[in-house]
C-alpha cells in the first residue's frame, strides 16, 4: 500500500518533506506527494527519482500551522492534510503522514475515516528512550484536554497494542501517571481510571510517577493530554535548558574544552538517541486507519522515519488488533457509567 | 527568631537534620532542635557545639514517611513535626524546617497554624534554575490535586509576593502552565483560571507551555498540584536518564573516557546548578507562618540551606505581604464564584 504524505505540512515544507518522502521511496516504500501540483513537481524535479514509486495528486489548498483545526478541515475539502485522509478512506492509500497542523490531522482523521468501534477520543502517542536501552510509549500527548476515565482506558487498550505489535513487547506493562505510587495518590480522573483499568484485560502495574518513566520498567505510560503535553514539554524544555547549561560550562575552561572535544562522539550519540527524527513522529491512534503526525520542524530523515513507522502499522494489522482488544473490554464503559452515576 | 528543625523527619534522620542544623548554627542561626532527646543528645554530641545558639525540645512521638498525614498529625499531638508547628504559634519559634512526610507538614501547618485569610488551599513552591542563570519558581507541586481557578489564583498570589520579597525580582511575570500558549489553549481549569488572573493586579503574562519554563522570560509558574508534580518528576527522571545515558557513552571508547575526565568539572558545576540542596527546599505558601519542606533525601547541606531560607522568609516579612497582596485581590472569589455559577 502506498503512503499519503501530505507535501504541504510543516516549517520547512514542501522541500524537506520531499526530500524525506524521496530517501524512503529509495527503499522500496510506494509514496503518494498531495498538494499543489506545481509547487511539489518543482520541488520532486531536483532529487533523481526515475524508477522511484512516487506519484502525485493534486491538491489546490493548504491547511496552516496556526488555523483552527475544525474549522479548516471542515471548510478546506481540498486541502493536502484532508485529501490524504479521503486517500486512506478510498482505500488509494494505506496511512497519512504529516508534520502539518497536528489538530487539524486529528480532526480530519476523526471526520473522515472516523473512529473505531467504542473510542470517543482518539490519542497522539510519542516514545521516548529509557535507560535500559528500550523505549516507552506515552499517551496521549496533545489531543485531548478533559478526559473522562473511560477516554484515559482506551488510550491504556490502544497502547497495549502498539507496544505488543509496533514495538514488539511481550505482554507489555501499562502503567497511569500519577503524582505517586501508592493508591491514595492521584486525582479523580487518576482513580476512576484506575478501577476501570484493574478490571481490564491488560497487564496493569497501577500508578507511576513521572521519575520513573525512564527506567525502562514500563512499556505504556497512560495519561491525559494535557498533562501529557505539559510533561512532554516541560521535558523537552528542561533537555534544552540542560544541554544549554553544560556546554556552557564547558567553553569556561581549557581543559573543558579539550574535554568536550573529545566527548563530542558521546554527545552525538547521546542526541541521536533523544532525537526527535530517529523515532519517525507520534502515531494518531484511535482512528480507523493509519496517520503518523510529524513535529513540525520535522528534517528530511524525520519525514522518512515517518513514512517506516506508517509502513510498520499496515504490514502489522494494528487497527485489526485494535479493535479485537477493544471488543474484549467493551465493558468497561458500562463499568464507567456505572462509576459517574 | 530560632528556627523550629523537625529533627527526626527524613530519611536520614536524626544524623543528616543535626548535622546541617550544627552547620547552620555556626553561622549564627538560633535552632530548637525538636525530636526525641536521648537521641538528638546523642547524635549532637558528637559536634563542636559550645556556645552555638542551638537548643533541644523533647518530643515524644515520630511521624512515619508513609502515615497517613491528616491522621497522624491529629493523633501524634506529642510528634516532633507537630511540636516545631507548636513552637511557631506559641512565638516560641519563627519558622519549621522539615525533611519528613510533607503531606504532614502541610496537615499540620493548616491545622496548628491556620491558614491565610480567604486562602483555601496552601501550596508547596519549588525554584528551578533557568538557562538565563536565573531561577524560576513553580507552584503547586504536590499539595493539592483537584484545584478549582480560585486555588490557582491564590497560589499565583502567593508566587509573586515569594518572587518580590524572597528571590528579589521586580515586578515579577506569572504564568499559568499550559498545552499551548493561545488564548484557545488550556484545560477547563486553566481557562477559568486565566480570566481571573486577567483580572488580579499582577503581573500577568498569559499562558506558558512547557518547554518556555526553563528560559528564564517568566518568574512565577502557577499549575495545579497534580501537574506540578507530574511535571516536576517526569523533568528529574528525565535529567537523571540524560545523565545516566551521556556518561554511559563516555565510557565507550577511550577518546570519550579522556574527555569525560578533562570535563569532569563542567560537569560538577553543572549537577551543582541543579542540586536540590543548593536551593534549601520547597517553601509551604498560603499557611500563617513559615514553613520549608525539605526533600525526604536531603543531605546535611541542603538542611543547612533551607534553615537559611527559612530565616530570609522571617527577615523579609513574607506572611504580612501575602496578606496585603490577598487583601488586594479579594475580588477575585467573588469573580469565581460567579463563573462556577
Amino acid at each position: 500500500m502506498k503512503i499519503a504524505v501530505d507535501a504541504m505540512g510543516g516549517d520547512y515544507a514542501p522541500a524537506v518533506i520531499i526530500d524525506g518522502s524521496v530517501q524512503a521511496a529509495k527503499e522500496g516504500v510506494p509514496i503518494v506527494l498531495v498538494g499543489i501540483k506545481d509547487e511539489v513537481e518543482y520541488h520532486l524535479s531536483k532529487f533523481q527519482t526515475r524508477g522511484l514509486p512516487i506519484t502525485i495528486r493534486h491538491a489546490s489548498e493548504v491547511v496552516g500551522m496556526e488555523e483552527s483545526p475544525v474549522t479548516a478541515v471542515r471548510k478546506k475539502k481540498d486541502s493536502s492534510l484532508r485529501v490524504c485522509f479521503d486517500l486512506v478512506k478510498n482505500h488509494e492509500a494505506g496511512a497519512v503522514v504529516s508534520a502539518g497542523n497536528s489538530g487539524a490531522a486529528m480532526a480530519a482523521g476523526m471526520l473522515v475515516l472516523k473512529r473505531l468501534e467504542g473510542v470517543e477520543r482518539p490519542a497522539i502517542t510519542v516514545c521516548w528512550p529509557t535507560i535500559k536501552d528500550g523505549m516507552v510509549a506515552i499517551l496521549d500527548v496533545g489531543g485531548n484536554v478533559d478526559c473522562k476515565p473511560i477516554h484515559l482506558a482506551h488510550f491504556a487498550i490502544m497502547g497495549d497494542v502498539y507496544a505488543k505489535y509496533v514495538m514488539g513487547k511481550d505482554n507489555p506493562k501499562i502503567a497511569l501517571l500519577s503524582n505517586g505510587e501508592e493508591e491514595g495518590k492521584g486525582n479523580e480522573l487518576t482513580r476512576l481510571t484506575h478501577e476501570l483499568l484493574k478490571r481490564s484485560s491488560l497487564n496493569y502495574a497501577g500508578y507511576i510517577e513521572g521519575k520513573e518513566v525512564f527506567k525502562g520498567e514500563i512499556d505504556v505510560v497512560v495519561t491525559d493530554g494535557f498533562v501529557g503535553n505539559v510533561a512532554l514539554k516541560f521535558g523537552e524544555g528542561l533537555v534544552e535548558a540542560m544541554v544549554a547549561m553544560l556546554k556552557k560550562n564547558m567553553q569556561e575552561s581549557l581543559m573543558a574544552k579539550l574535554g568536550y572535544l573529545l566527548a563530542r562522539g558521546a554527545f552525538a550519540k547521546f542526541k541521536k538517541k533523544l532525537d526527535y527524527a530517529e523515532y519517525g513522529g507520534a502515531p494518531l491512534l484511535g482512528i480507523d486507519g493509519i496517520c503518523i503526525i510529524s513535529h513540525g520542524s520535522s528534517s528530511a530523515k524525520a519525514i522518512k522515519n515517518a513514512i517506516f513507522r506508517a509502513n510498520e502499522f499496515i504490514k502489522c494489522g494494528v487497527t485489526a488488533h485494535m479493535n479485537e482488544e477493544l471488543e474484549k473490554n467493551k465493558d468497561l464503559a458500562i463499568v464507567s457509567e456505572r462509576q459517574t452515576g
